[in-house]
């Protein structure tokens, strides 16, 4: 078979938008929509929680943030009585901050605008100050006493570039940025069936059935069984994905043990000889990738 | 302490070489080495086994390569009577062959040069085409019958993008890739220290003692328990580092467990109740990074 991804439409677009440039300066948030930077009019998360966070604006609506220019702790959203308020209630893993979540789990770069109300800012409206990556998560006691969700983001451009490119705020040309965007679009629409994979398994390895929580969560990945791009060219659908621990990833895309297509045994692996492949009823393995991922593993293996 | 990386000044460079560009033509190997993309004058890898390869020219010497200009097949360096001769030997991942096995598990980019002999290549002399990663490799029987080590590389840049840099040969704007440049030959440094640790422990991981095996090889990372960069910034010494499987790995980056910095107790993790983190003679960790990961966990699991 040859399924393609499923693309729709209205996906977020991850990385630079054609057209804008670092150092861009935005009159008010509506300027900043038409964009295409970050369209939410009032919430400083754009994202949702099956494909991640493409954006943030800091306006200093929290207490708990901490800007060095090309390092944020972000503070995420929720909690407050009213935009900028006072926390009244504890922050969770959903929506936006979910989103930013998934973004540092796929190193997905996310879009920061400043606004005027922050140190950093610009001195009126908004600032698009170009991509950042979320390097870690936690949720933590806030200064208000309630729990709150925080990220780590730091910035593609040495704080040096990034200040050298925001005193000289002229349009650039985004050629590089444009392909970079395409890419990151084709890798961010596989995070639906990725976390779908994991949920049908509830984060446990198909291999060795272990749960590596963390705090928060689990860890998993969501794997393809006939690579994605060159040289394999497998499709991103469901039947051609297992839900592994890293370990077993790791081995499986190295070709170290290999799963026999009819009985589902592992073989290739000692301390799993005779076990076989744990598959629910909702997961449609499809056999033809097994015996691809099989071949392979002979070829590399003789 | 504050220990610094040790930085040699005669450290491969890798990523894009300041004041070339893609599509720049070479009249010869030695032009090509005096541009400084391809030290070497007769080789067709430029690398060290401790440091990983960043160059690679495509001059027609192996029976075994393909070529589809944004993707290449390529085959390790040895094993022939003489440079592009006859397969006599099976060839080992040593030297170059190593380098290159390093840039794919550390994800460093390797600029590809073509010769005029080859399909994909210029009318006459050398082409610099850019920046390529090493995304797999393998040992396998080659057309031969001598064993080969092969490499599997995708150009950072899309087919069709490709092509209109090599169209319009024209110089560009480095000043992005120069960043890229500084921040790939931190990371570079760190090789020989991640690489350093692995060694000592055989690849077992200091926590569970498994061995992660690969055709050709073992898995294990070598890790950094203060974490470089921000906003740790711990320091980059082996005092300051570990061997483990990558599901101990992410789950000590997550602060899912620690390690007690006196009695080196492993906490946090139910089936290791009781357990030490193993830790050789030859190994001299340094206390305070465990005291330090020890506070971030209470922190994040509060």
């Amino acid at each position: 078979m040859n399924g393609k991804p499923e693309v729709k439409s209205n996906d977020l677009i991850f990385g630079n938008i054609d057209g804008t440039y670092i150092g861009q300066n935005f009159e008010s948030r509506k300027d900043l929509a038409k964009s295409g930077i970050h369209a939410p009019g009032m919430h400083g998360i754009w994202g949702r929680e099956k494909e991640g966070s493409c954006s943030i604006v800091l306006s200093g609506g929290y207490e708990d943030d901490i800007d060095e220019l090309d390092y944020i702790l972000y503070t995420g959203q929720g909690g407050q009585d009213s935009p900028g308020g006072t926390q009244v209630s504890d922050q969770e893993f959903l929506r936006g901050n979910k989103g930013l979540q998934l973004s540092c789990d796929y190193k997905l770069p996310v879009r920061v605008t400043r606004g005027h109300q922050v140190q950093n800012g610009p001195d009126s409206g908004y600032r698009y100050d170009g991509l950042y990556y979320v390097t870690s998560y936690e949720r933590v006691l806030g200064k208000s006493g309630f729990y709150i969700c925080r990220f780590h983001l730091e910035s593609e451009l040495t704080i040096e570039d990034l200040e050298t490119r925001l005193e000289n705020n002229l349009p650039q040309n985004y050629t590089t940025a444009e392909r970079k965007e395409t890419v990151i679009n084709r890798v961010s629409r596989n995070i639906r069936l990725r976390e779908k994979v994991k949920e049908i398994y509830e984060f446990r390895c198909q291999v060795c059935n272990i749960l590596l929580k963390k705090p928060g969560g689990a860890i998993a990945i969501g794997a393809h069984i006939k690579g994605l791009g060159k040289p394999h060219n497998g499709p991103d659908v469901l039947g051609n994905m297992l839900c592994l621990c890293p370990n077993h990833h790791d081995q499986f895309d190295a070709f170290s043990f290999y799963i026999e297509p009819e009985t589902l045994e592992i073989n290739g692996l000692e301390e799993f000889t005779g076990s076989k492949l744990v598959v629910k009823k909702l997961h449609k393995l499809e056999r033809e990738f097994l015996e691809y991922q099989k071949q392979q593993y002979f070829s590399k293996n003789c």
